[in-house]
């Protein structure tokens, strides 16, 4: 549960909270001269918004931690992220919308080519199309066997996701990617006693399953991973009376808000402003928006410092749409820094401005940058503290003790 | 018990510590140009000790978390408030100074109005005066059962704290108070199976006391609230090796001063002045004086904010009379923020001042203020860790470890 002291105190007062997050927001400078994205970005509005509310920067996991964006989301969603793990088979099972419930396994699976030996020579089958993938990812759909039902559905191109439900099934299974090449895929194995059973029907199924592909020409096996079940997360409902919703345009962001209970609803075109209108048109319906900018992460993943800027000014100039619907909170943040420097995810603190015109404590620093972030008023803190203060500046939550 | 780590490495050299709580210290603007009272008010004395010493800014409870006075103080006392709750009755209790043993259990009282048929009118019997209160709470000190002692005592006006004192009793209990009017007292329930025995007695003896009251005019009836018993804290002399003395005007931070084993003792006069001055006269008993300025908190919640900057200027002016006792720490801080703008305690971190002219290590900052503190040397950090900093700068801490 997020933070259970909150519960008593939440006063749902319906003013709105909206959570934007530039993935990978956070950059480096590694010289005083150097310029991080956030710092080469003209942003008049974020600057504004800095100006007059306040600064601070978090820590998304722990002290030098470079976190994956499901830990990373849950940090900002007020969920510890070392309490509660998703496996990855369950977040991007949800990110396509496909139903896993507590019992039920799931795993990311990609096509990959098998040479006559039986070993792996190319781990994503030549990166076939999702066309060609397609109607072979339907075969495996078709594959059942006795006492289980399984359920594969395509991501994209050569990814795929399986879902096995039925009785006794618990998800302590080992990977089959063997995470080179040469070497065949690896015998699915119970990690704990009781996952003998699943670990007996998934090698079954596999079995089944390869021999329907065995006349494939290059997607003729594949590989899986992260195999899970349901987290069993508590709803944002539940934990912050929150009518909550997810404006996202990837699958696993949209996956893991699902699995807090929020709603999400598809974005009307492409980019921030299409996001922010989103927003927009569904502002009476929910109490909280958070809403997901992805290519700040990709481009700093690119090493791309001017594209990761651009994508930062296209939000500042979207901005208006957002403050004009007057939310309370306005939280600017990203899940993790993603330099373009290092070309990665890295531990970096994360910059975060909170505005909330009625409640927060001005500080006295003048632009959203990194450097400014680091002396700001909410000095350093934990990600997870993300919510509380939310919720605080929201006006949501009462007095602690008398 | 507070930090565990720190008794084994204390060091009594008889230095002594200053904490000066303005309670209800920390204020917000929530603009560049708007002030706090705290940056309202002219406080050479406090800006002096800010540029020589060191300054940051606490978290009170947790971030987002406002704070009841009782908890606030708790965490600047060391303890845990998440950890050590004390029950509003025994809070109380103790700050009339009537005595509420572990097994005891005692509550807050209200004289209330009942009409014809039992439904409460008033709940504070329209508000009657102290002098016209008192013969009536007197009637209920009167009131006794068999099995149980019962001490009842006027706070102010028409209140009173309620003690029960007998063996078996546990004081998981609800209020009686419904907290509206039109409806009857509500009947005192035991809350969990060992509890039972204490709400039979206390509910034979509310009907007893009741009858007693029947012919008053206007205070014939009375409403319970924060059953509570002693709750065991450890004592300053325990936990840190200091004779504490608390010097407040207000009877709840007697109570919990009490509550952690501190003198009390009295101040000849009313304000700030008076305050240090008795400090003064008991310099040489004591080694840790917890001084409590009260009308900070309450000008923030009435929204006066020229008020309250006024109630800092008059601790300012009188803090030489502080200084001039040498003291080796002298903190200045609050136990939460009430910002006259909200009108309320609040969540936002607090300003805390350390001064140790031997010890601490000088920040950049000049001014205490709660943007300065913002950017102090001490960070941001828990309240609950005042207590370890006070005692290192003392000099009372040894090393850890070789």
């Amino acid at each position: 549960m997020p933070y259970s002291y909150l519960k008593p105190l939440l006063d749902n007062n319906r003013s709105k909270i909206v959570l934007l997050v530039l993935d990978g927001l956070g950059g480096i400078s590694i010289s005083p001269e150097g310029k991080s994205a956030l710092e080469k970005a003209s942003t008049p509005n974020l600057d504004h918004l800095a100006e007059s509310g306040t600064l601070g920067q978090t820590i998304p996991i722990r002290y030098g931690i470079t976190p994956g964006s499901g830990p990373a989301h849950l940090a900002l969603f007020g969920y510890e992220p070392l309490e509660y793990v998703i496996g990855r088979g369950a977040l991007s099972a949800s990110g396509i919308n496909l139903e896993v419930k507590a019992g039920d396994i799931a795993a990311r699976g990609n096509l990959c080519t098998l040479d006559a030996s039986g070993n792996v020579t190319d781990r994503r089958a030549g990166r076939i199309s999702h066309q060609d993938a397609a109607p072979i990812i339907n075969l495996l759909n078709e594959v059942q066997i006795p006492d289980v039902e399984v359920e594969v559905q395509q991501v994209k191109e050569y990814r795929f996701v399986i879902v096995m439900r039925g009785k006794g099934l618990h998800p302590a299974l080992n990977d089959t990617d063997p995470q080179e090449t040469g070497v065949p895929p690896l015998q699915v194995e119970a990690q704990q006693p009781d996952a003998e059973k699943a670990a007996g029907l998934m090698r079954k199924w596999i079995k089944a399953a390869y021999q329907v592909l065995a006349d494939q020409p290059v997607a003729n096996g594949f590989l899986l991973r992260g195999f899970a079940t349901d987290p069993g997360l508590p709803s944002y409902k539940d934990a912050y009376e929150l009518e909550a919703v997810c404006i996202a345009e990837y699958p696993m962001y949209k996956g893991v808000s699902r699995l807090v209970g929020m709603d999400v609803i598809e974005v009307d075109g492409e980019g921030p402003a299409a996001e922010f209108k989103t927003a927009q048109k569904h502002w009476e319906k929910y109490d909280f928006f958070f809403i997901h900018v992805k290519k700040t992460d990709s481009y700093g993943e690119d090493g791309n410092l001017d594209a990761k800027a651009k994508v930062i000014e296209e939000v500042d100039q979207a901005l208006p749409i957002l403050l004009d619907l007057n939310p309370d909170v306005l939280i600017v943040t990203g899940d993790h820094s993603t330099p373009a420097l290092l070309k990665s995810h890295s531990w970096h603190p994360v910059p975060f401005l909170l505005w909330a015109p009625k409640t927060h404590r001005t500080d006295l620093e003048k632009l959203f940058t990194e450097r400014n972030c680091a002396r700001g008023g909410l000095g350093t803190f934990p990600a997870v503290e993300t919510m509380s203060l939310a919720l605080a500046h929201a006006g949501r939550l009462q007095k602690f003790g008398a």
